[in-house]
C-alpha cells in the first residue's frame, strides 16, 4: 500500500530528476504538485478545460453602484451566445469549452439555444436594506451549481460571471467573511469615476453595517447574488469530482472564499488565476493562503483570467508526463 | 494619408469600443497596442511562433562558476533534438515550432538531423584573463544571428538559450551596460551553495575589473558568448523584419540590452516574458523600460519562459481581430 508520504516523495523526486536544475520552473513545479496531487496519480491528464459563466442580476444595482446600467447583463449574455464577448475570444485561443448559464437574470427568461436555465429568481433584492435572497434561494442556488460542478468529464474547470453590481456583493462577502474594513476594500469596478465610487462607499458602509458576523451561508445570502452562489456550489461539486478548479478575479475569488469556508478541502482543487485590480482581492487571496499565478492587470471577470492561466496548467502536466529524465537523456546532474 | 497620430487614435478606439469595460484587459490592451502598431495593422496577425535556441561553450565554465559541468551544454543539445527538454514540452503546449543552433558548442561538430550549424568556435575563451571573443568572431555571430532572424515567415519568434556559464557571461553584461554593481547582481544561476557563489563572485569580480567603460558590441567581444551575440543579432533581424520579439529571461535579456544599445529601435518588436529570478534581470528591465508579463519564478532559460507568454500575445491579437464592438453586439455603454 502507498502511504501519502511515499507519494508526496516519488512525485517531488519525479520533478527533481526532470533534465532541468532543481526547482528551476518554480510555480510551474507548485501547479506540477498540485495536479498529480489532487489526481492521485504521477501521470495526471490535463488535456480538457470548460468555463462555465454564470449570469444573474443584482437588486443593489438600482442604488447606483456600477458604471454600466443592469440591462448590460442580459446583452453581456447575448454577446456571450454570439461569441463576441472577451471570454469566448480567449476560449478559442486558448483551446476551452464555453457554456453560459442564466442563475436569474432580470426580466423574461431567455429562450435561447445554448443557454442553460437555472433560474433562481428575476435578480435577487437590493441588500441596503434587506437580505438579497432567501435561505431557501441560497440553498437551491447552492445546489444547482454542485449539480454542474460534478457533471461532465473536464480535467479542469474555470468559473466567471456577469452580473452588473457583482463588484459590491463580494466586496461585502469580503468584508464580511475576511474581516476586511469594509472602507479599504471598495474599489471602482468596472470604472466608476469619483462620485460613481463616493455612491458605492456611501451604500456599502450602510448595507454592511445592517449585520453583525456571519456565517459563510449567512452571508451569501444576506449580501450575495445567485452567480456568485451557484458558482460557490459549482467550485465545491467540481473540486469533489476531482477536477482542478481555475478561480477567476475579484468575483469568482468570493464565491471560492464561500465555497472553502463551507467545504476547507475544496482548496486542494483551486489555482487561483490572476491578481484582479480590486483592493479586496488580496485580501481574499491572504484568508486562502493563495497567490495568484498571473498579474495582467485584468478587471473584466467572465472566467478571462482564468482562460488565461489554463495553458500554465496544460504545461505543468505535459512537464510531468513529456519531460525527459537526467537518466532518460543521458544528461549529467549538478556536481 | 493617414498619420502615425491618426492610427494610434483610431487603434485605441478600436479596443475602447470592444465589449468590456475601458481598459478591463489591462497588459492584454497593451500588447494589442503593441502588436497592431508593429505591423501597422488594426487586423494584426498573430498565428505563428518559432523559438530558436541558441547553445554555446563558456570558457568561464572551466573557472568553476556554474552547479553543472560543461558538458552538459551538448548533452541538453542532445535533449532537444530527442524532444526531452523542458522548452520542447513547452513549445508542444503552446503550438510553438523549435529550432536549436549550434553558435559555439565545446569539442567537435555534432553531425545530427535538425541542428542548424552556425558555429563559430568550440566555445568562448576564459573572460577572466582576456576577451570571450575577437571582434571577427563578434560581427561573425551578430551576423549570422541577423540572417536568422530575418528569415521565415513568422509572426513572433522566441529566443532561447543553452550553455554552461552564461548566467556570468550575462551578468557582467548587466553590469558593464547598466552601470549596476556587480556585486549586487552576482545571483546562482543554475543553483550554486554559498561556496559555489562565493567563488563565482570572485571570479567575476576581478574579470570585470578587468576593463573599464564598454560600447554594446566591446562587451559582448571581452564577457559575451557565442549564442548571446548571436541572439542579439538574431533579435536586430527579426525587428527590422516586423516580427514580435519573445524576450526569455536573464541571458536572453542580455542580448536584447546589446541589441537595443545597437538599434534602438529594435526596442518596439520586443514583449519580455518573465520576470527572472536572477537579481540583474531587474537591472536591465529598468534599462530597457520593459514590465514582465510573468512572474512565474522560472530560472531555467532554453526559451521556456518566452513559450510560456506566446498564448498572451495570440490572445491580444485575438482580441483586436474577433472581439464584438458595443455597436455590434447591441451592448449599452457606461452611463
Amino acid at each position: 500500500m502507498r502511504t501519502e508520504t511515499t507519494f508526496a516523495t516519488d512525485l517531488q523526486r519525479k520533478i527533481d530528476m526532470k533534465t532541468k536544475p532543481l526547482g528551476s520552473l518554480g510555480r510551474i513545479e507548485e501547479l506540477a504538485t498540485q495536479i498529480a496531487s489532487l489526481q492521485a496519480t504521477l501521470t495526471p491528464r490535463m488535456e480538457t478545460c470548460q468555463l462555465t459563466i454564470f449570469a444573474a442580476d443584482h437588486g443593489i444595482a438600482d442604488e447606483g453602484v456600477s458604471a454600466f446600467p443592469k440591462e448590460v447583463t442580459r446583452q453581456m449574455v447575448l454577446n456571450f451566445l454570439q461569441g463576441g464577448a472577451a471570454a469566448n475570444v480567449f476560449a478559442k485561443t486558448v483551446g476551452a469549452e464555453l457554456r453560459v448559464v442564466d442563475a436569474g437574470i432580470a426580466g423574461q427568461p431567455f429562450d435561447m439555444e445554448g443557454l442553460l436555465d437555472r433560474r433562481i429568481a428575476p435578480g435577487t433584492q437590493s441588500f441596503l436594506s434587506g437580505p438579497a435572497m432567501t435561505q431557501v434561494q441560497c440553498e437551491a442556488a447552492l445546489e444547482a451549481g454542485r449539480d454542474l460542478g460534478v457533471g461532465g468529464d473536464w480535467d479542469a474547470v474555470a468559473y466567471g460571471e456577469m452580473g452588473i453590481a457583482n463588484t459590491s456583493s463580494a466586496t461585502v462577502l469580503t468584508h464580511k467573511l475576511t474581516g476586511a474594513p469594509i472602507d479599504a476594500i471598495i474599489g471602482r469596478g468596472t470604472g466608476l469615476d469619483d462620485a460613481g465610487l463616493a455612491r458605492k462607499r456611501d451604500i456599502l458602509t450602510r448595507a454592511s453595517a445592517r449585520t453583525g458576523e456571519l456565517t459563510a451561508i449567512g452571508a451569501l445570502c444576506e449580501y450575495g447574488g445567485f452567480e456568485i452562489a451557484m458558482m460557490a456550489g459549482a467550485m465545491q461539486g467540481a473540486a469533489q469530482a476531482g477536477r482542478i478548479v481555475i478561480v477567476d478575479g475579484f468575483i469568482a475569488s468570493s464565491a471560492a472564499l464561500v465555497a472553502v469556508r463551507m467545504a476547507p478541502e475544496a482548496r486542494k482543487a483551486m489555482v487561483f488565476a490572476h491578481g484582479s485590480a480590486e483592493t479586496g482581492h488580496r485580501k481574499m487571496m491572504a484568508a486562502m493562503d493563495a497567490q495568484p499565478l498571473l498579474q495582467l492587470g485584468l478587471r473584466l471577470g467572465e472566467g478571462t483570467g482564468a482562460l488565461l492561466a489554463w495553458p500554465l496548467l496544460r504545461a505543468a502536466a505535459d512537464m510531468l508526463n513529456e519531460m525527459a529524465s537526467f537518466d532518460d537523456a543521458g544528461v549529467s546532474e549538478p556536481a
